[in-house]
């Protein structure tokens, strides 16, 4: 995404890229509500939040895996046993 | 993601899952407006994003690849050369 993206990331600004994020989310909660497949729209609100994260420097894959690589951080386990759904 | 959470998400349904994708959105939109460090917002927002993925029987990587896998699906090139911010 950084390597196609960047350089049009970057003219369109920040604040404007989140607000795409938001775009995004809202068509995938409109494929998920009308039962509509949704891998386009679950790839795309993917490719936003890639943008996002390359605006502002972050590695999406290691800030996922330091926080759960261990399996779910409030309970600790693999598979998470927290009783708050 | 699915070892950890799917029975939660489950338990939990599709809507709500994706309500709380929304909120987790929201919360990384609150960080970058107050220019706070937001690399936990981005894996939360991506770790709910595969909960979705997870109840609706996507997969995310797969998804990703096919549409962005081979540079901007819009003008074919690997580093995207439209017009349009």
């Amino acid at each position: 995404m950084r390597r196609t993206y960047l350089r049009r990331d970057k003219k369109r600004g920040l604040d404007a890229t989140v607000l795409w994020l938001v775009c995004e989310i809202g068509e995938l909660a409109d494929a998920v509500l009308k039962e509509k497949p949704a891998g386009k729209e679950t790839a795309n609100v993917f490719a936003w939040l890639c943008s996002v994260c390359n605006l502002i420097d972050i590695d999406l894959e290691s800030a996922s895996f330091k926080k759960y690589g261990r399996g779910c951080p409030k309970c600790g386990q693999e598979a998470c046993i927290c009783q708050d759904v």
